[in-house]
């Protein structure tokens, strides 16, 4: 079990754009855009591995997911993406087994969440921002390959003696298919139990009809009409799609980031790291500006408007926090700025959501926030003077496992004290994994409470009572307010690491449950606990001994 | 990490009775029960440690199992049970450290599904048998302690300062409350994220009036009139039952086991242990006589009756694999008899519903099947002549992952070939932790089948009709038969028992969830895997140095 790693020191950065990609060529025709993966085997992120076959890393799916994004923003005319294999005799062979044997628990854990956020996000631009996604398997189709192809929402396979969809992981790796693939399998695609069993289990996997027959794949096609029958395909999905074929996109400009030391400066978001107390804080500040009035003004600021802005440096500090960061294991949230301008921003979001523009920005903030969910570190927000958690800032302190709101202001600080404001985008277009908005799950023993808030849609909420209305955690005064905030800091620094992330995977979604909460729940918490037993990655594990000509050794006692 | 763990090897019985309890005090005073944890500190299960402070193991739990069962059996008058401890000054600490410290991994794994099934058949006994538990907190109530009282449906705690309710597993052991602790906290009690998180952070944990307002217990009552509230509210509670209250029990005789070498045999059910094949072959008998004309009948026969003697026989068999055989990956599961005579009880226990005993019946039926389902073992049904997969029997090929129907018969052998028949017991009364029947678990791309299956009970389906209908997996012919179970079976065991866990444990319950779901799933997957990391585990574990003075050295990478 290499739990130092193969080198992670290298510092990974999610930003990219097309004419960087080493890994996917994506070409544009109208309605149909078609994403091809084409792994170049010497572009591995780390050293120690190559990625044969069409097998991915971690940096080609960072640029999968530049991708999805960019279609989304860059093209609204496209209203179908073909997923495909740019080789001629594979489709995917699924995550590098090498790159996976090589990496620490964390890695292993930490790149699996990221796969999964990114199959998610696909599926999530088939229902939500009609961008429907189908794969069109031209080869061999294993583990993670099968996986990325059950996130599309249509597979056309080629019916030949070669191609195949498989999970061989558990034969094979002795881990799981935990990319979503056993969820989908029985959830999504509702393969019967006993037909999920044996495909499970089945190296070789299941091609042609039988693929067809137990709901594997949609549709077999012989080689020589493959491509023509895909196409067919996505035209018709596009056809469906309420994208305007005619609309030009927004570029989405190089994002801005500068790290100084122990400090990641965005425009709007900032971050300072306290290795010291193993704290993260960070500052959201609201917007500098008046919104524009209508959606063509937001069309006209583009990736300058400050919510997608929000969203986007968001999201790069998250997942560069995560993935750079692993020993920093509380993230402190504030904002700062005027809750006026951030209501004013909202009510521009909810008004013009009919703009496909504005309908992107939403969603892409709804799947920033849940980055957040389900992100493993604890989440404080800290609500002090100058702070604007109103509306969509407002979710950072929902998101939080727990929030300190000062009651008052603090002694030889002239600004007011702090208040929260409810806006319209509380109540329904940033849901949880769960599938409830943050405030539906915090109220779950009491729902009628949500609708009482609805009516306090723009009001100052002081602490006193926004303990009153059940949003805030704790409202210290000025007399404790900074004992009581630095012991829960220091306290929450000091558990571990790990029971921590069990309980918080724990609290944090109460209520019903979706595909995504079981994928982030059920799944990934088997996964991880396989990820860390010797019949997996001890010396004498099957993911380890891989290729290598020795035997697995299975320690034989079921847990 | 103890891996090897403490001495293991005496085998586990977990049959008694209450003139054997050594840890509990049941007495019974008219409609109301009491159940008072009284632990002996010097009778553990195992040598090496102390159970002090009312903390429990697995022995202290099978009483506890034993005391619901017979309550629901042999106390038809009993319509609510009250939980509390015979102790002075404490409620009960939880499971205890010493012996959690020194198990094997899949010791502790093992536990906490027992003392979580059995946390959930309180609950069912709650709601389904109408006999409510409801928990006298009458001093301090920790971790597990706490996790007992959660189960039950009505928590009164003492108002002084003395007793509080707590979780402190985080802060100082750095594992999970994994017996449905996170889970019921905030899914069943629904006390806000927030609110949980900072208890389960908080060692001392809450008492009194807040205790109350955050919904973490149901009223506090001055010591002095505690035994009079908890009372008060139990007759409430009884007086809503249907129990009868003039009825008399049935006796759960003493289970007859016998155990020879490698054979394990009850009345009705069988078991052959294979340790070359890592294979355990189940075979479950039908009954040998016709079923009484009615309930009266049923209370004659009293445990003599065939479905009671079955479920009691299968649950004791299930509990004994699972815990002494740990080596036996694969169960294959058989049954021999008659359709008919299966079939026939079926229609009883579907038309005497109504009666007390017979409902009771239903549900430890239920119940079995429910613990097979949640059982890490690969489960094998093999339906041969001779067999009588019928209605309730049926179940068991539905639970198993795969099942193996021979298709016509075998040479040498005159047995007609092999049909399986439903019943009404397949459409409702069993449902599995999701929430549904297997069947409808089967069927989830396709719910109409389960209708159309509906007409169609009684009737006898070959191999051909069984496939056709999806009942079963494969139907080799006499040809294929041998060869291809064979491999299947020797395939299977020899796969890594870790991956099969985590496989069937994502494969088995697809569609809703249901608290019981997300205890097994969600919970103990998470528990399981924090129970693997250093930080808990590790020579330097929280789990580890706990009471030794050292203090625990955590790696702080996040995962």
């Amino acid at each position: 079990m290499a739990d130092s790693g193969q080198d992670e020191r290298t510092v990974v950065d999610f930003r990219t754009e097309p004419t960087k990609y080493r890994h996917w060529k994506l070409t544009l025709d109208g309605r149909v855009a078609t994403l091809a993966m084409d792994v170049q085997e010497d572009g591995g992120l780390r050293p120690g591995y190559e990625l044969k076959l069409n097998s991915y890393d971690l940096g080609v799916d960072i640029e999968l997911y530049d991708a999805i994004q960019r279609l989304r923003f860059e093209h609204p005319e496209v209203g179908a993406v073909v997923v495909t294999s740019a080789k001629d005799r594979v489709f995917c062979a699924g995550a590098n087994i090498r790159m996976l044997s090589g990496s620490s628990h964390a890695w292993k854990v930490n790149f699996c969440k990221f796969t999964n956020e990114t199959r998610n996000a696909l599926e999530e631009a088939t229902a939500e921002s009609k961008q429907a996604y189908l794969c069109l398997v031209n080869g061999p189709c294993a583990g993670g390959g099968y996986e990325l192809a059950l996130a599309t929402d249509w597979i056309v396979m080629a019916d030949d003696g070669n191609t195949a969809v498989s999970l061989p992981e558990v034969p094979l790796l002795a881990v799981l298919p935990g990319t979503g693939g056993l969820t989908r399998l029985v959830d999504k695609r509702r393969v019967r139990r006993d037909r999920a069993d044996f495909f499970c289990t089945t190296e070789e996997g299941v091609k042609g009809r039988r693929a067809v027959e137990w709901g594997l794949v949609d549709e077999v096609v012989p080689r020589s009409r493959l491509a023509e029958a895909a196409l067919a395909r996505a035209r018709e999905m596009a056809a469906r799609s309420d994208r305007p074929a005619d609309a030009r996109g927004i570029t989405l400009t190089p994002l801005a980031r500068a790290i100084d030391g122990d400090r990641i400066a965005y425009a709007h978001v900032t971050c300072a790291i306290d290795r010291g107390r193993g704290l993260a804080e960070i500052t959201v500040a609201g917007p500098a500006a008046a919104p524009p009035p209508d959606a063509a003004g937001v069309h006209a600021l583009g990736a300058g408007f400050w919510p997608l802005a929000l969203a986007r440096e968001l999201d790069d500090l998250i997942l560069h926090l995560r993935t750079n960061e692993e020993t920093i294991g509380v993230w402190v949230l504030r904002t700062a700025g005027s809750a006026e301008a951030v209501e004013a921003y909202d009510r521009l979001l909810a008004d013009a959501a009919h703009d496909w523009l504005v309908r992107e920005i939403r969603l892409y903030l709804k799947r920033t926030l849940k980055r957040l969910d389900v992100t493993s570190r604890s989440l404080v927000a800290l609500i002090e003077p100058g702070s604007c958690f109103t509306g969509t800032l407002l979710e950072l302190a929902l998101a939080a496992d727990r929030s300190y709101m000062l009651d008052g202001t603090l002694p030889g600080d002239d600004r007011p004290a702090p208040a929260v404001r409810l806006t319209a985008m509380n109540f329904g277009p940033y849901p949880m994994v769960n599938g409830l908005t943050r405030l539906a799950s915090r109220f779950l023993a009491d729902p009628g409470r949500v609708d009482d808030l609805k009516g306090r849609m723009g009001e100052d909420l002081d602490a006193a009572a926004a303990a009153e209305a059940g949003l805030v955690t704790f409202t210290p005064d000025d007399i404790d307010w900074e004992d009581e905030v630095r012991i829960a800091l220091e306290e929450r620094a000091a558990f571990s690491p790990d029971a921590l992330t069990g309980m918080e995977a724990s609290l944090r979604f109460a209520g019903p449950e979706t595909m995504e909460s079981k994928i982030f729940a059920r799944l990934s918490a088997w996964q991880n606990w396989v990820f860390q037993r010797p019949n997996a990655v001890g010396p004498k594990g099957a993911l380890q001994v891989y290729g290598t000509g020795q035997r697995s050794d299975f320690d034989r006692r079921r847990v």
